[in-house]
């Protein structure tokens, strides 16, 4: 951990045991981030935080059943699949009241490749968890793989990120780049289901021509 | 016109008197495609067309109306306002028969950019036009200004084609790249939609940032 972790936010990866949310996990903890590591287990959850601890030489990576886990944030990251996105929202309304939600949701089946109909799996986060909790999409699009590579340096990936409150969008944004990650502003919540549907396109394009590496960037910025 | 042009096919620009139309037609007419300039007015058609081969010091550029410019050309490259879409295509739907329809509407209200839903104008195209017309969508987020810049000269604007016909949307990827552009073939007709999105949050993404460049780029492939 280092020195500046007082000030920075307590970020919560709920759902964090799959392979996206350690990826996210490993990024912030190596730079000073405290973390806690949310499943509906509380024993996998701490065995996952665990084996993040002995990865980075740490203790200071917790593992927790998700409400509490979100309850411990300022800032909680639901990366859980698709399927279990309304139950995983609708359980844990009350324990995100009052923080930001980072729904990273990639709405897409990996053998059917589709571009996902409105509304956005963010816009349907803010529907259920209501006013009090500040929804943000982000991070739906990074690849794990590309996570757990050189922590603590930068990586290609860009995140576009999307939000009804441009103050929650900014407090991502500043995660992101903390993750070393490129990330921008992207609009609104409905702006989201482009981002989404994104996955649909790279996957086409690696399909196409036979690669696994088609990513988007932004220029002119 | 430079000495391959009679192995190039035919380019019909069709509502090609407003400002993506002439773009990509001078930037083709340039490097030595054969150009119908289409409208529904042929005295319009006429007159851009003129305009335009006073520009380049050429007369080969020719104006009619635009099922008469349809059945001159191999490919079709349909320009108008989304309001002009459907009506556009249901006039046109017989002297489009056997042709590529390549569909460049840009389905965003620039004064409320908002993602569309589905189905993509492209579907939509294909749905009118029927088996007999091959549609491919592409070039809906080329800016106008940038295409009329540097003529001959590449451009850095990346262009997304979809086309549930592979090998249409290569002979679309081939004009693009005639044209200075980058192209890749990004999935079928359906995944129109999210190109046709990614409009609103580049527009998003300038307001936010104070420019009016942002633009997406391809990386990995």
């Amino acid at each position: 951990m280092n020195e500046k972790s007082d000030s920075l936010p307590v970020i919560a990866v709920l759902g964090g045991t799959g392979k996206e949310g350690p990826g996210l996990a490993l990024r912030w903890a190596t730079v000073g981030y405290q973390i806690i590591i949310g499943s509906r287990q509380e024993e996998k959850a701490k065995r996952v935080a665990s084996e993040m601890n002995e990865k980075l030489g740490t203790d200071s990576i917790t593992g927790l059943v998700n409400a509490d886990a979100a309850q411990g944030a300022d800032i909680c990251v639901l990366t859980v699949v698709q399927s279990a996105h309304q139950a995983a929202l609708k359980s844990l309304r009350e324990a995100l009241q009052g923080r930001i939600l980072v729904d990273a949701t990639a709405r897409i089946e990996f053998h059917d490749p589709r571009p996902p109909e409105p509304p956005s799996a963010a816009q349907v986060a803010q529907e259920i968890l209501g006013p009090g909790v500040r929804v943000v999409a982000a991070f739906q699009n990074v690849p794990a793989h590309a996570l757990r590579q050189n922590l603590g340096q930068k990586i290609s990936a860009e995140v576009l990120v999307c939000a009804d409150d441009v103050e929650a969008a900014r407090e991502v944004i500043a995660l992101a780049e903390g993750g070393g990650m490129k990330a921008y502003y992207a609009g609104g919540l409905e702006n989201a289901n482009v981002v989404e549907g994104l996955t649909s396109l790279l996957i086409s394009m690696n399909k196409h021509y036979g690669v696994k590496t088609a990513s988007i960037e932004i220029t002119g910025i």
